[in-house]
């Protein structure tokens, strides 16, 4: 490779776990800048998002094996940064280039899922974070047939959080089938997740109602493109006041990214016919029941339908919206100084929207 | 109008209920022939297929006002027969013409559902053998716009069945977005409905599996187009041996016929990756709890979905497949003196396949 | 029909064709007031839009039979009124209900397109102002189920063109299967009809582009929703402009409402893979020929498709985004005194955007 | 890589290219077995189809490079074969496994293209036996990730064709939007390429009529599923006759794959509303025009549309259905001694169906 390259440290900045398991923390120390293999890029991050998995990796509480059964330290799979070396079989990239790691690090790229558009669910899939080395690092490597391109007008610490999130929101979107004109209903929406589900569904002429308590989050989700506000705190029946404002007979889709919504929803829907909940958070396992009567599916042509992560094609698209600024930035940007204490933030449940981690910034 | 009618009598022969509620039964009693208003046709049915809704209209036992609140003496939903008389503002139809009577009898034509080619969810549509005169009754009025033509080749005693149950099961297949090639699980397919599916599903290149009991079903079903039987009588593992039929993955999609299955169904998608399970048997309310973690729609991509009756494109549809010899009689026709008896055969559960009643002969 | 009815006339203004053919005028003269049969309404119209196919219709220069041959003496197809008579076998509707009639004045209601919703190609349709009496009357019958209901919120000025122009856009901009953040082209879109096709594509979430030429067209075309607007009174090379706009690739799709535009489309598509080119624009017989190797379509995944009127849905879901504001008024409109006048002007092209004849004032 | 390997020669059999241009010829030689690189399968084929493609590229009479260019001395893109060594950053093929190499030989999997199952129009795609040594040569090498694996119970001999063949005629079937039970017309559809479109479509649950000439022809469409022959060189009015079998209205779908006759294919359709046109043959540039008036394809709502080779997803779709026995082996088999001659006589248009050589038979 004939390109002159930036001067690479041997060390880099990293947020490690520490005792993995439920009183796991999380310290910043230098680790090794790692080597791109032959088809893999290197990347400097500029910033990492925070995202609610991590905890649950580095707690190790979801049915999946410990991040040190891969031999992984650092979690996180929302990064942003930029290229500054690349394996020897790379092609299509050059030195410079913007790019963006997601909750996939790879996938088999050979499977009936990865040649139609759907490899985000590859059985052959690699999680960052947990079996491949994750974004609380600050150089870290990324196949570059998966690593995604980040355009230009789209800031590192927007392009972060949408890796997961707003890529996710785009994926139930399009595989809601629902169309523009159509009412959705984002329970919780006025938090980080839902509120960039708000703003995509605005984007793609749907009609979006947030139901959340308070103030702040009815301004704040009006401001993103909502068209109506049910407020919890305030509003007797929630069920019936969406059901008003869905044409008085209810919302054509719900999505689903608060767990303990998921019954409710069955109540936004009201008398539509042809409507469907969308799966996206995931409940503990056993907690959450549909417990659905066969007959409403029938007599209302109902579907429920579960969706995990965005693929290539979701991120393209959200950033893509993002760039023509109709995502908007709504993260919280912290130093370096803040990282441990940011996750345990998180893990108490103290964070409401979403920080992202300035690698740039100590303090 | 002036085409010449044949003579059309003043009285007909008719299964009427007797002693609506829990202990009806029918007789066959002289009632009188209707007129037809202007735009409808007067039908002369050549047979009437029985159909276990029928039964629960007469019992009074489903969550509907019974027929009597609507002054229906007659139940069925499955008629053959031919045009006599039309009213003086029907156009595109003849004396003569074949038409078939299907649950639906009419809708409002002028609603979403309507427009769009769902209306068998048109929220005003009057269903036959409850709020309107059903095929019980030799001759029977019938809108003519939403009468279903009778294509030659399709004898009226496979026609009949066609206008409720294989158009039922035309729905259900178009609506589960399965494709040729698919893996599609019948649970009870051995029966009158499930049948249908089967031969149906082979017709649009799906490859049906049925679970079902016994060598006299298996035998139907392999006839019938299925490509392969798990008898639940001799496998100790009917999930695990639908799955290795299906690739070693599963079935793409699961027709619930019998709402005893719904909670197996879950099982017989094994791995597969986006599979839907269609809802089209209806439980006694609050007998079946779908009872499903949500993490199981995101980690599959599972869809669940439900339809209701076949819609006047299913019904023509699945007319066309039995024309060309796709769509095979499965039906055991009765004379009118076995009537009474075969209705109450039918609610005690000891017809297997589907009865059609021929009006034309007495014994 | 127990409801009292307001008081309607023997005979009502309406423009009636003299003269049919090339050198017809309109007149506006007295005549009896129909009456609706069992299944019609009857319409008292506060305003016509007027539309170019009018013109044709009145020339009797199209390959279809003069208007004479069915007995017609009044074009147009752009009504919207207020029911003041039902026949007595309507259902649904009551006296004072808003109602719009379009350029299909009734379809069939049985047959493949018609369960499909896809009625627009109903074989048997019969042309409002053609075939029926059209909207240049102001008492105008209409059958109950194929009259199209008018929302609170839109002004009948609006409802008018919508039955017409916006409807067909709609149905183009479905047809199209474009999507949200698709570069979509409108040639001549600063136009009456293209201007309709820019707001609903933004709505939808498209991004349209509008070739046009002069500083008023542009600046209407920005206002209406265009992301672009390419002026060939002062852009050299407009398919490179359009290119250019569109990422540098070309467009998604081109909506062609101006047959003078059709062989320019090829050039809108760029080097995109998969755009889609709508024929909307009837061309003189024999006057545009498309011409394309079919190379360009293999190589490209090109597909061209044509589309004609919309239909009851595509009225209906025009009708409502014209409620939530998203389509706005662009007619101008005129008394009963200027309909002879305006038609002239129609005829010899002078007039720009859409003009509206307001029944109910005389000057 | 720890696998044991077996006996790799250093020179192997190839058809190589001499004299390129219009007089070249095809002359067995020895050439050097290629190394694969760190992602690449080196494959020992035991096949390869020829097809009209390779005549071109050797003739260098298309709009693209020659083959020379690339230093491309063998053409070929039909080739089965087995894995016999591996890149050492390989995953998911062992030695022994099977592998078919197709028309393009690779994609770079990072576009949105190739993120959406739809990188048969990656631009930046490698064409086999162009700029890629094709499968004319022995032993080949093959992007791990870009080869497609041939399922037990699909011989070479039919596996190779599938390759560009079937796999270009199930792509142009699905994307044909075509359904079952509709009318699909292939004219010259009694030759290799449309005969797998006659068989695919079929088991799609479609109903093919081929339009070609003679009794041998008939014969074998008959027998590979086509629903009706016509038979050009005895029906007066092809046509008529079409559009009669076709429900006496016209074709759903028209397959071209015979450049001859793009222009009869919009007589196939007839007075079909909907109907589809696809683009497959690639005709000589300014050969043919398809010349269509834009009334046409609105008053028919008619799409014409363009595809080019298969996907991934479309050989493992192809492949699938020969496993299954729906897709049988049309093929003529020679060995090594006929290479040189077969090419001569496919280039003369001397051979009717698909030949495929036998590396492994030298007699």
């Amino acid at each position: 490779m004939a390109e002159s390259q930036p001067e690479i440290p041997k060390q880099c900045k990293a947020g490690v776990v520490v005792n993995e398991g439920p009183d796991f923390k999380v310290e910043v120390q230098m680790v090794d800048v790692p080597e791109p293999n032959d088809d893999e890029l290197l990347l400097k991050l500029n910033c990492t998002g925070l995202c609610m998995s991590d905890v649950h990796f580095m707690m190790a509480d979801w049915a999946v094996p410990p991040m040190s059964t891969f031999g992984i330290k650092c979690a996180g799979h929302e990064g942003a940064g930029v290229v500054v070396k690349m394996g020897k079989n790379v092609k299509g990239w050059k030195l410079g280039d913007r790019g963006g790691v997601k909750p996939l690090m790879d996938v088999c790229h050979n499977c009936e899922h990865c040649w139609t558009g759907r490899e985000n669910y590859c059985q052959n899939g690699v999680y960052t974070g947990l079996a491949a080395t994750g974004t609380y690092q600050q150089y870290i490597v990324s196949p570059a047939i998966y690593t995604s391109r980040i355009p230009d007008g789209v800031p590192d610490e927007v392009a972060g959080p949408i890796m997961c999130s707003a890529s996710t929101m785009h994926r139930a979107l399009v595989d809601s089938q629902l169309k523009p004109g159509n009412w959705v209903v984002f329970p919780g929406g006025g938090g980080g997740v839902g509120i960039q589900g708000v703003q995509l569904a605005k984007a793609m002429g749907m009609r979006p109602i947030v139901v959340d308590g308070g103030a702040a989050k009815k301004e704040l989700a009006l401001r993103m493109g909502a068209e109506a506000f049910v407020d919890f705190t305030e509003e007797k029946d929630v069920q019936a006041k969406v059901k008003e404002i869905a044409d008085g007979i209810g919302a054509h889709g719900v999505l689903v990214t608060a767990y303990q919504a998921y019954n409710d929803s069955f109540g936004y829907i009201g008398d539509r016919i042809g409507s469907r909940i969308m799966c996206i958070a995931l409940p503990p396992a056993g907690k959450i029941n549909l417990g659905n009567d066969p007959n409403l599916f029938a007599f209302k042509n109902l579907s429920i339908t579960g969706t995990l992560v965005g693929t290539m094609q979701d991120t393209a698209a959200a950033l893509e919206y993002a760039r023509r600024g109709l995502l908007k930035n709504i993260c919280e940007v912290r130093p370096m100084s803040a990282f441990a204490e940011s996750v345990q933030q998180l893990k108490r449940g103290e964070i409401a929207g979403r920080v992202v981690i300035d690698f740039n910034r100590d303090n």
